[in-house]
């Protein structure tokens, strides 16, 4: 670390904090940066056709000679999603716990990446020197496990950073989280503390994964005379290890199924984070030996993900596994905003098909409510409050939690993605803004979709396409064919052709005023084409498809 | 009424039980047919361009001498809005309380159908004869006035269908449910009850509207500096009503904001179910003459829905009013299922400008709880039960209130579309299956867009389309112009030139292919194109856009 001298420390969210999704993180005094998680969003409605969301990370590149390295406080994709898009370009070191060292390991393999990248596997309570900074990584609870939070060490003071975290005092896996440590830190004077906004309007504690468990226990002993099948997050480990430990205690078979549970779960048990009584996991194609209430399926899809195991399974489109009448069916989940109505869809599925489904009451969030956000405050007291993770409102929510508990509205940063806070023992404030985007991914395409064809793909999903091909004469401009007319997407229907037909006597009439006209210019005349045919199909049905005139010439 | 024979009754479902809206029921009895009901639902989000959904009403056209008239429960539009495109072909009257003719009338006046329809306004206690039934209208309480049940005499028994209701002892506007008059006709003997099923998986009593009124007091009281905007359903006149009670109170002039908000308001003052203290109601325009504390907008826009007032407001889109920091923004309203991240997003919205957003209490629900449906079930007492409006979920949870009461499983009816349920007092079973469907209305197409039309829209806004044009030389099927490439919502950047390009040549390949195999054909000479091109921007790309091949001769 060197000497401490005048400069502020900055720091400067390039993914949005007030999206979920797209965690990153710049922290940079003088001649270093670090960052803080690297992570991808998924496309919102109006993204048609768009696979996944990354950062524009223009100023990371801007100054890649600064830029040290990564520090990742979990394993989930809105924190590690993006590492194989950015580290292409920015190839520093990551470091981060063991299993999120293993998913992110994974996840390179995946884009033939791994020989490329170098990780860093760091223990709880290590600290790792990088530039101007030093990394602590503290003990927390999360869905995930092997969460940490951040000590991230500068000359101008210390920044808490508690990644997504709960306060689990009986976490199924491991330690609770090191509450002594951030009380022993936040004794040391915190300069700003990033806290995890996203239960920060929900009242009280979170319960604890393990009541989870004791939920799971009922169930089975409930249900001894039915298939048991459980959909949850692949990443939850801890979940996953519950529904073993109750099958086990219950003498049923184990079947995973999934690529991401499949994914995860051989990752956890190589790594130690789980443990797997011998003869319970079986493959899915022994299922038949085996009556439906020896055995349980441990399945994707509890986000009504319509590629997911589940969802297919509800839609009779499984190939290996068939909802029986009986079958008990268990989302131990809760929604993800904007996907409650897709996981409605497959709960009336299931239920239609005579399933049992129980969707309520076998889940815990991983995120900190009001009281523990007042716990870890009470514990780091730190300078200034900056609210992370969540929407807007969530983070509102935490300033208002903050102003509670005593601090000034002057002390309390809500950011948003690009804003530079530059901050010190005496000052904090925003003095400027660094380039920041979303990154549209499609297929193998990063960035190659922009605005334009996002919003002719949304017109196209209206109203659908008229597209109108004629061959005119070199020269003379004379028409030579067509115009003929296609749809795609418009109207298909016994009324249609009278409606073409008539259309065709419009470009036919266009095309005679043109000729008379003498207007031969091709601008011109598509755009005669397109406001004529535009009136005539809006006058006789009320829609507007793309109209698209094409030209040849011979 | 006819004489009792050995008939037995029919119900039959034409728009989906199993779906919230497109409510329309047909009761047949020997030669009559009465219809309960005539929704339109909302389109699913794979119905890309979609305004509506209306139900095929084929069966009722095809025994159009049968049907005798529709009873409308209450005046919401999954219980109205098809009529405008149903009673084109059926011209049968309808039966509704005043307020629900009232909203009619004005939907019929829209659709310039007015003097087309005959409309019979129905009090409470009165009873409607035709053909084999006869029809008495019931009072309830629901989240619109005047709603009311039906009890259905038929020569086989009686009905008792609820429609949308609530149990609330203090409504705001009229008189409480009359469940004396439930038991009365419970004690004469019910074949079937169709009991709505929206709240059956929630716990307890629904809440009397009146509390909401309190709430809003509270928040009033509260907030005495600042302008109020609260925005809530249209149809929901005592919501209303209320929200100008407690702007009189606290001496605020109210602004109405919001077409379908204006018209219902409209309606409901001219039919006296909405009591407007004199010089509270101003005009938009005024709301510069008076200080924000001393006024309240209701908006439209409760469910996010984008073109709506206050969606408007939040994107900074609305001409007449602009959020400022201060203003107090009420949801008085709880998300649709499907509608929480448009919700979510406009609350964020609005706490970035500044605005305090309270979205939560302010609200309560429509529809009966648990302990409400056991009340009904226990004063009407049927002999069997037909769970209707809701999702599949919601109808299984009000069969295991069934259940629970101690019906048997053979009593018990969740009734899909088409449907045809015989009863009468020695049986009740599923005979039959009637022709349904879900007709898409766009613009001013009825039933025009199909599967092939959603298909090609759904393929457009994943991956857009390449369309290929060509003039070919009549007679010897030489190439004359093109093969030219013209791409839609496809990629549009700097890489897509050479991508294009490439593309170019691939054709070229294929024409000289072609011609050197004598393949003239266009069919063929399609297909080729296709594949040929469809592979290689696969392997480019990742994607499948629609590859469209266009053929022109000279």
């Amino acid at each position: 670390m060197k000497k401490k001298n005048n400069s502020k420390l900055k720091i400067i969210p390039l993914g949005g904090l007030e999206q979920i999704g797209m965690n990153i993180t710049a922290f940079e005094y003088e001649d270093s940066i670090i960052v803080v998680d690297c992570g991808l969003s998924f496309p919102e409605d109006d993204m048609l056709g768009i696979d996944l969301v990354i950062p524009d990370v223009t100023y990371l590149k801007d100054n890649i000679d600064k830029v040290k390295g990564f520090f990742i406080t979990h394993g989930h994709e809105d924190h590690i999603g993006a590492i194989p898009y950015v580290l292409r370009d920015i190839n520093v070191p990551i470091y981060a716990t063991k299993l999120t060292i293993g998913i992110i390991d994974n996840k390179l393999r995946e884009h033939n990446m791994l020989t490329k990248v170098k990780r860093k596997v760091v223990k709880y309570g290590q600290h790792i020197n990088l530039g101007c900074f030093r990394v602590e990584f503290i003990k927390t609870n999360h869905s995930i496990q092997d969460a940490a939070a951040l000590a991230i060490y500068s000359p101008a003071g210390i920044v808490v950073h508690t990644g997504d975290f709960k306060v689990d005092y009986t976490p199924v896996f491991g330690d609770a989280i090191d509450l002594q440590r951030f009380g022993e830190i936040g004794k040391k004077g915190v300069l700003a503390l990033m806290c995890d906004s996203t239960n920060a309007e929900r009242l009280g504690f979170t319960n604890s994964e393990r009541t989870v468990g004791k939920t799971f226990d009922n169930i089975f002993s409930d249900h001894r005379d039915t298939r048991i099948i459980i959909a949850t997050f692949a990443s939850n480990v801890d979940r996953v290890q519950q529904i073993i430990n109750s099958a086990y205690k219950f003498g049923r078979k184990v079947v995973v199924e999934g690529r991401s549970m499949v994914n995860i779960i051989s990752i956890a048990t190589e790594l130690g984070y789980l443990q797997m009584p011998e003869n319970t996991l079986i493959d899915i194609e022994q299922l038949k030996d085996y009556p439906d209430e020896q055995t349980v399926l441990i399945t994707t899809g509890s986000q009504g993900e319509s590629m997911a195991a589940l969802s297919r399974m509800a839609a009779n489109l499984h190939k290996k596994v068939t909802i029986k009448p009986g079958d008990t069916i268990i989302f131990s989940s809760n929604p993800i905003p904007g996907n409650e109505k897709a996981v409605s869809n497959v709960i009336n599925e299931l239920f239609m098909k005579g399933a049992e489904v129980i969707f309520q009451d076998a889940h815990v969030s991983g995120h900190a409510c009001r009281e523990e956000i007042k716990l870890i405050y009470s514990l780091v007291k730190p300078k200034y409050a900056i609210p992370v993770h969540g929407e807007y409102k969530h983070l509102k929510a935490q300033a208002s939690i903050a102003r509670e508990l005593g601090y000034d509205k002057e002390n309390i940063f809500i950011l948003s993605s690009g804003n530079v806070l530059e901050l010190d023992e005496n000052e904090a404030k925003v003095t400027g803004q660094v380039p920041v985007g979303d990154i549209l991914v499609d297929g193998l395409g990063v960035g190659d979709v922009g605005n334009i064809v996002l919003r002719d793909r949304q017109h196209l999903a209206e109203d659908g396409i008229i597209i109108v091909v004629m061959t005119l004469e070199s020269g003379s401009g004379q028409v030579l064919a067509g115009p003929d007319i296609v749809s795609r997407g418009f109207v298909y229907v016994r009324g249609a052709e009278s409606l073409m037909d008539e259309a065709k006597k419009v470009l036919d009439d266009v095309m005679d005023y043109c000729m008379s006209k003498n207007i031969t210019d091709w601008g011109k005349i598509k755009t005669e084409v397109k406001e004529e045919l535009s009136e005539f199909v809006w006058k006789k049905t009320k829609r507007r498809p793309m109209i698209m005139p094409i030209i040849m010439e011979v």
